[in-house]
């Protein structure tokens, strides 16, 4: 699979400048007009979603679900500022520390 | 900021490569052998902490929280034999029919 | 306080028989009407609405908060056939078996 | 059905009780002494839990989750010095205005 991930960071910028425009003329805007507690039911319907297109078992629907996710992640992202790369930092971070990836990402308390 | 996003790639192989072993040694692979539903409990868990710290207005915690929700998110495509090319060609799919990205991903009911 | 608990076992009954309607006149009829997954996810998006009211530390606003989450269960309840009696039954039944009404709920994965 | 609601008036004291010992010897008491985020994130697994078991069209199992959603609820409720008699006082309050429960619970941005 030769794609690459720059889609990801495209649509970061893009979310990043319609927090600026905020005229609601497009969805991101209106996420951002409506404000911040209305993003955050946002994210969390979307992960409800997701729960619900994997006990389908229906991975293309799966798929889209996620992309929602991941959407709605970066507004949240966005309103704080932080962009795509800033979570590729934080999972480097991780497997510098562990050596791998995931390691790091376990926490303590599991 | 130059950082490339080739850690979500190599992480999303990772995992992946994790749920065929399952033997339990690492994180990862305890979410795979602990089955679906743990996985999508987590995953909610992950999304309820996104909306914590986001509440917090605590920046660098919701960068931290959501590389968790991406890196949970990533198992569940990977129980579903996904990666993460497949959530990056599907926001690709979105920016072709709408010529920006975000629009695609406004939904109907809305 | 002496307040009774009956406006949960009417509110269930009332929901019950709005199932039967469903012509969308009213908000409950709304719910049947869009279907399971709609159901399923405005449960989800108020067990959101609890956790942001509760991390703003405001009372009153929990209790509304946590009222709308009882209703939206009290939904999926009704979707399924069940009413408020069998989450108290459910209850009850921990309350038998385990001396305390607590003990019993205690789950052995935590 | 003749059996009473009781048991969530004797579930929601037993709770506030335990608030106060928070010796850790009982799951409630841990809840306290982990701290409110996670008691928020058990409510948010808990919610998760309950849209499992209804997607997966079993109505007992859907009732076991909405009793653990409305145990951990209470568990909230008592973080903020809030009872169940708080929940049905809020859910007459709508009765009283609308004439019918249901219909104040509706919300305008729906």
């Amino acid at each position: 699979m030769i794609n690459d991930l720059n889609v990801l960071r495209r649509l970061s910028e893009l979310i990043l400048s319609r927090k600026e425009t905020q005229n609601g003329d497009s969805y991101t805007e209106s996420l951002f007009s409506k404000g911040h507690e209305h993003i955050l039911k946002k994210l969390s319907e979307e992960s409800a979603e997701v729960v619900m297109a994997s006990k389908d078992l229906d991975p293309e629907h799966v798929v889209r679900e996620v992309a929602d996710l991941w959407f709605h992640s970066l507004v949240v992202m966005a309103y704080h500022g932080k962009r795509v790369e800033d979570i590729a930092l934080e999972l480097e971070k991780r497997e510098g520390v562990s050596g791998i990836a995931e390691k790091a990402s376990r926490r303590k308390d599991e």
